[in-house]
């Protein structure tokens, strides 16, 4: 498929996030410089920053300043960041490796791993507070708020906890969809929802839009399911057939190969359509829709 | 000593956390229920609240709403206990006791007291965005800023990142105050200046308030150093020795019992003749000085 549009917003959104990230993250010459050392090393780590290209892409939709949707992609990075790596250590999913490398736990230890994951989420929120992420406060609180919620215990780590249990539980697609809303969707429709505060849209425009994400992010837990499967170590950069080795349910084993890609397809039609009321400008979004079942990561 | 402000106003402390704590934290019918589960076991493990007792007390000098004032105290009473919890695990400190209880990785699993740590400190922060919390979002904005900041890896994390490192290092009194101040010294400053920022004070009194906290903060470390040293574990509710085994600087090691005694002494006095321009409202915050270097918890 020809994705000019996504191709030239995801190196935007990328090159941004990079720059960002250069000037947040100086490492002091001292000994706890070591433990922004290990947040560069993960967050610089070659991720394709989905998340930071859903708001940026969102809040352009509405006309919201760089200096601010930079600041807010790139918190939203740190926090997608954090939890990848709390995810690889060894008490949960135990994953060496991480986009091809080995992942923080190995590359440095385990105690900088859950400090640097730490730092991460806790920058995030000092990222947020900032005035200069945005001028009006009530858009800095709503943000947070969101943000909070949407890692916490009925968000994002809710969502962990519920996939470590799910080894012992029957899960059925219902579920399983209920368990990847919150460990996977939740910080997708936060990073556009993220867009949508900053350009401080009505209700309805935000409903469209989140609903939008909420899709292309259960399509992309499906896609997901479904490379876990199909490819090789090489494609993923990470250990393939995990989901299988663990006992864990998916979508694939739930539906069967040919049912998970259809639903997979119709959901990202169905996020298209959330996109009616916008022109050309949402073509980047559009693209990603179809983007993200191509490729799981 | 004598200390009938001191008691009071922290068993006020403790009731309003338990109240707040129950009314937060309700335990979903679901498998993700685990990790609040996980939250409340660590939350309701008898701690003396020290912070949030100076949160509250400082909070009271300016008659601040107790609405306001209990639920940023809960706020930091969940950020000092994820701190507590991912310092405990294996790979960290390696404490399975904690409070006189198996500490969270040992009383649940290791993913669980990773999860609930990550959840708390994201709790945290939802407590403090939301309005509830105080109805000017300035002094939301700055509670959340200041906390991110003392929390993050140019405060309480990058102590813990310090302290890490430290075996390696031949550290000075010197150095080893900088690793304390981050350590444990930026939480319990911060709960006092979430008092003051609460109270929108002059930035006079907040520097004043500020230094108290800093001073009782150093104190209370070298209590703590002391304790480890002459304590047995009835008394700390943990392995006591474990500095000394572990091969770690402490102001003991550094100073000697007497000369770490009299620098405790030192700091609590020094502490109290920051609250020189208050009356006996300030009482409870002047026994407290004392109190830190009598029992190290």
């Amino acid at each position: 498929m020809n994705t000019p549009n996504l191709e030239t917003a995801l190196k935007h959104a990328s090159g941004l996030i990079d720059q960002k990230l250069g000037e947040f993250l100086v490492v002091p010459d001292a000994p706890e410089g070591r433990v922004i050392e290990a947040m560069k090393y993960t967050l610089m780590g070659g991720g394709k920053r989905l998340r930071a290209f859903l708001c940026i892409q969102t809040a352009k939709l509405f006309n919201v300043e760089e200096a601010h949707y930079a600041r807010v992609a790139t918190a939203i990075e740190c926090a997608h960041s954090y939890s990848l790596v709390h995810d690889d250590l060894p008490a949960m999913d135990d994953d060496d490796m991480r986009r091809g490398r080995p992942s923080l736990h190995k590359a440095f230890d385990e105690a900088t791993a859950i400090l640097a994951g730490d730092a991460l989420l806790t920058f995030a929120f000092e990222i947020m507070a900032d005035k200069q992420t945005h001028p009006r406060k009530a858009v800095r609180l709503d943000l947070i708020s969101g943000f909070s919620k949407a890692l916490g215990a009925r968000g994002m780590v809710g969502g962990q906890m519920f996939d470590l249990m799910s080894p012992g539980l029957a899960l059925d697609a219902g579920a399983l969809t209920r368990l990847q809303k919150m460990k996977t969707g939740a910080l997708i429709e936060y990073s556009v929802d993220a867009g949508c505060i900053m350009g401080q849209v009505p209700d309805s425009i935000r409903s469209a839009l989140t609903a939008y994400a909420h899709d292309i992010g259960l399509a992309f837990q499906i896609a997901d399911d479904l490379l876990d499967v199909e490819a090789c170590q090489d494609d993923i950069g990470k250990t393939p057939g995990k989901d299988e080795a663990s006992g864990k349910v998916t979508f694939v084993s739930l539906l069967g190969l040919n049912r998970a890609k259809d639903q997979a397809r119709i959901l990202v039609e169905q996020a298209i359509g959330h996109l009616e009321n916008f022109g050309s400008e949402a073509d980047a979004l559009r693209e990603a829709a179809h983007y993200v079942i191509i490729r799981g990561h």
